[in-house]
């Protein structure tokens, strides 16, 4: 008997999250054991509303667009559900006929991926719950990284090579450019590779993981200053201080969603303060989950494949699980994706481990830019100067 | 006899900057009453203190980088000189025999090479001073548009599109992203190009030219909100209110320069605060600038032209003037460059025409979109998605 595929986009989007509903729309196509596909219309909301879009007889051009669209082309959500919900969500798959879902998102999408196969094992429903990881952050546990990290990543170590190339050339400048990750600094660290290949890269890195301490941060400025005239600093929105708090208030708290404040204006105001440099502050801030031209093609091909094999598994009829990528060697890359039991991944968060930051806490090691630096999908963009320092 | 040729950069840099000074290094090979190619190191500061680069020897590997390189190769400048420093450049000029000078920068550095102009002119001096157009902000007056703002243009437009597809996925949210140009709104009007080719576009634009009122922003985002549920807006850095004072106060003064606090934080505040919304506000900075991938093929070649024009011009004996361009056609795009004479755009701010602005102040007009187009140097990336609302 046909059974219908649903796949629910969840969280924040990717520079590639489009790109694994690429690679599960192509997969699912294969089938003829699927009936329907539907997307949910804005996330899991749009279950419990029985809000769905028809992905099956999308025409190829239309798809191929997927690879270079940001955002969620089905709509995504941040919503909180209660027991209630996932009742609802079982009643809906079940009157709708959907044999396959895929979550695709983050921690908290997992954790509802999660739920949500419990509550349709526990009522003995015949349905196969798969997760596709997806988050720009990399916080998600066990997999080596996640589609849309390697995107990101691309993206803030391009922008920081240009961003030094401009303030190289310019009178004393300090810019501090902030990234993205709320608690894990893997983003921001990536900045580290703008110096590849003898190319223009970060002063200073300050990194959610390590408290922040304004006089230390203060007194590496000043001491860069007396040897280098243009300062590029690059830093996390989440920074924290010594005893867990913001270093800038949050202006805004929804839910599990919190709106930081500027923390990259505000270091950049303690320079100007404190040692009376110019200086300014950069947040490309959701830029750097929606440029395409810097996706980074080894995320793009991994998120596709994510979305492919998710499907390929819930036509096996696994469930509870998420699709997960071991990483076999970094130079030759190669990974080899295997299937997670959900469980160990429901709202766990991956920070940043110690051997990964150096010493002084205001940078990363080299073990981490040989491990970042296959995920940017190949080299940035040469640059040259005449103007020695 | 053969006299020396010496390149001057100016103020901030654009993403073309140094293609200028490509376009002008490459026709200064050609001309054997060249003795030797130098750069002001750090701009004029250089030239006073008889700090130059030697270009004549540059590898054609290396000087092809320049056309990929942000920034200023030589460096640059935002000096305040008096009569006294005009005074010492021409001694300079005469030591190190100088005959031909180029100035590539904005408003402030065409006052400099006419004054540097008039300088050697009053003392019967064989020299040739010429100025190449450079500026983002697309303020320099006379020409059509200035080398520097088609690329700005082109990273406002595309960001502005992956940011709307990023938006229009997500549950209610306001993003409000800034743009560079502190009197001139041209940078935030190209903006609307982001819904060229049926493309997703901002909602709202404020540029500097209109006086800025905090409930008719509020009003037009209410207004927006009833039919729509992601809403992006794009303000000019500079915006001024009724009386003309910044809607955010400068955090910093020098000179000519300001360092103005996050007009888009502090907008996104307001829809936070007045409307209870979930807002955010963006500011990529200097990276609009700086962007190479979003660098304009049209913009790079008339950069290149402009650099090579003006290297002509200096050895034809022209002096006091600035290259310039003049539109001929739209559709097809002409352009035909021509000489200015200097004293016609010291220090003059070309700001947006009322045509190119619409009747409610928040937005532009399709004459805007037409003569701005071609600027762009080719399409955006086309986009999909299947969540209409």
């Amino acid at each position: 008997m046909k059974k219908n595929l649903l796949i629910i986009h969840g969280g924040g989007p990717t520079a590639v999250l489009n790109a694994s509903l690429y690679g599960a729309l192509k997969e699912a196509g294969k089938y003829p054991q699927i009936g329907r596909i539907y997307g949910a219309k804005n996330g899991t909301g749009g279950v419990l509303r029985e809000k769905f879009i028809s992905l099956e007889e999308v025409p190829d051009d239309k798809l191929q667009l997927l690879l270079q669209t940001p955002g969620s082309a089905i709509g995504t959500s941040r919503d909180e559900l209660g027991e209630k919900e996932y009742e609802r969500m079982a009643e809906v798959l079940i009157k709708w006929e959907i044999g396959y879902v895929l979550f695709n998102g983050g921690n908290g999408t997992m954790d509802t991926c999660g739920k949500l196969h419990k509550t349709c094992r526990n009522k003995g429903m015949d349905i196969a719950v798969m997760g596709i990881p997806k988050t720009m952050d990399n916080d998600i546990s066990v997999t080596d990284h996640s589609p849309g990290f390697g995107s990101a990543a691309r993206f803030i170590a391009q922008s920081t090579r240009e961003l030094c190339a401009d303030v190289r050339g310019l009178p004393i400048h300090v810019v501090v450019m902030e990234a993205s990750g709320r608690n894990a600094g893997w983003i921001t660290a990536a900045a580290a590779l703008a110096s590849d290949d003898g190319g223009p890269g970060p002063d200073l890195i300050y990194l959610p993981e390590i408290p922040f301490d304004e006089d230390q941060y203060i007194e590496d400025v000043k001491k860069l200053l007396t040897r280098k005239k243009g300062i590029v600093i690059v830093v996390s929105e989440g920074l924290k201080d010594q005893e867990g708090n913001p270093v800038v208030e949050p202006i805004f708290k929804t839910g599990r969603a919190t709106y930081f404040g500027d923390v990259s204006s505000y270091l950049a105001g303690l320079v100007i303060k404190r040692l009376g440099y110019k200086a300014r502050g950069e947040k490309p801030g959701l830029l750097g989950r929606a440029s395409i031209l810097l996706q980074s093609s080894v995320d793009r091909e991994e998120a596709e494949l994510a979305g492919e094999l998710a499907c390929r598994a819930v036509l096996q009829k696994e469930s509870g699980k998420m699709v997960a990528f071991r990483r076999l060697s970094t130079s030759p890359y190669r990974i080899e994706p295997f299937l997670v039991d959900i469980e160990e991944v429901m709202l766990v968060e991956k920070t940043m481990p110690k051997a990964f930051i150096n010493e002084e806490g205001n940078g990363v090691t080299e073990s981490f830019k040989e491990w970042c630096r296959p995920l940017l999908g190949g080299k940035l963009t040469q640059m040259t100067h005449f103007n020695q320092e």
